[in-house]
């Protein structure tokens, strides 16, 4: 059952019996991606920024300095579309033309508002340093009041989403199953390597658990 | 030196000193993503949408079926933004507000146009195989002619780039050093799992070197 209207906007054309219009696989792959791309219009040209985001319930939320272009113009509340998207393999079909991916991906149409009372915006960098690292809110120096003042933070309501999502074995052509050639998915994630403590005037502090098992 | 003009379209504003514009970091960018954004407008309004991309010399190629919307917005020479991004690592500053990211990212402006002769086609579609999987070409199934009528493929001359990188530990406020905060980077890498053979019909191939030995 789709959760968000289905429109010019949001439908997914191309291939789509990939489309999803539910809640939770939109949400799920916003909170997993890091990442995300925000396209806007400035006198009728595209731009295209990548951002770090965060989700509070159905509220895509992003930050920056105050003085930034794009936080200015989330600000001002122009239309903006934020795309959002995990690879999860490499599809090698039989034929050049059917091989592909498999990926999650999310698109998001909509306008911010700031948000501006000093609760709401220390909820919202919770949400960000949480989404980066799961534990690092209470380990860490929180915003002083020069900090949050500098912080811009804006909250799209998700409220016109979709998501495309592939899955699965390569699909080839009938005919070209019977080939000597290889198929089959090539899984890629995202991998945590070993921490690299900071060099500079290091305390002797250990490593903390939630980055030692941090997972993504 | 530049190898870019740099314009109000691709300066980068926000930490102007991450900011690069020589060929061989935004071509080296470019060739290790998977996918780009690309960000349009139709009726004044923003769209972004993923895709897989390529490169050959100093042209992004973006493919698709021919009927998709953005190959066809893309085909009649509509200005766009391209956005492509790899995640290094996340970067814990001891204060939330200085925690950040290492990524390296590229922002190309420009107007594609469609390639038409067979010829360049093909070897525009041998450098997204390629792209993404380097050996896949002379091992696959080739495109036929239907195939290839069914394809559209783009080149965008990349003249108009950035590229905007952080690399490094984290720089956190003078008085923060002394603070018994752990602060570093934890790297993250698109790391390949073990191949999935494709479970319909598989016949009794061995799984080739380029898949075995894959890195992004």
């Amino acid at each position: 059952m789709p959760d968000y209207p289905i429109t010019s906007h949001n439908r997914v054309r191309r291939l789509p019996k990939r489309g999803r219009y539910d809640r939770r696989t939109v949400h799920a792959i916003i909170d997993e991606a890091l990442i995300c791309h925000v396209a806007f219009v400035r006198d009728r040209v595209p731009f295209v920024i990548p951002t770090l985001h965060a989700r509070i319930g159905d509220s895509l939320l992003l930050h920056g300095a105050r003085s930034s272009r794009l936080l200015r113009h989330l600000a001002e509340g122009h239309q903006v579309a934020v795309g959002i998207t995990l690879i999860d393999g490499i599809v090698l079909a039989r034929s050049v033309f059917h091989s592909s991916a498999n990926y999650r991906s999310v698109v998001i149409h909509g306008k911010g508002r700031p948000i501006v009372s000093d609760d709401d915006k220390l909820e919202a960098l919770e949400a960000f340093a949480e989404h980066v690292s799961p534990g690092r809110w209470a380990d860490a120096r929180l915003p002083n009041r020069k900090e949050l003042n500098a912080t811009t933070v804006i909250e799209l309501p998700i409220d016109l989403a979709s998501a495309k999502v592939r899955t699965g074995p390569p699909l080839d052509e009938a005919m070209d199953y019977s080939l000597p050639i290889w198929a089959g998915v090539l899984p890629l994630t995202l991998t945590p390597g070993k921490p690299v403590p900071d060099p500079q005037r290091m305390r002797r502090v250990v490593v903390p658990g939630y980055v030692k098992r941090y997972r993504r």
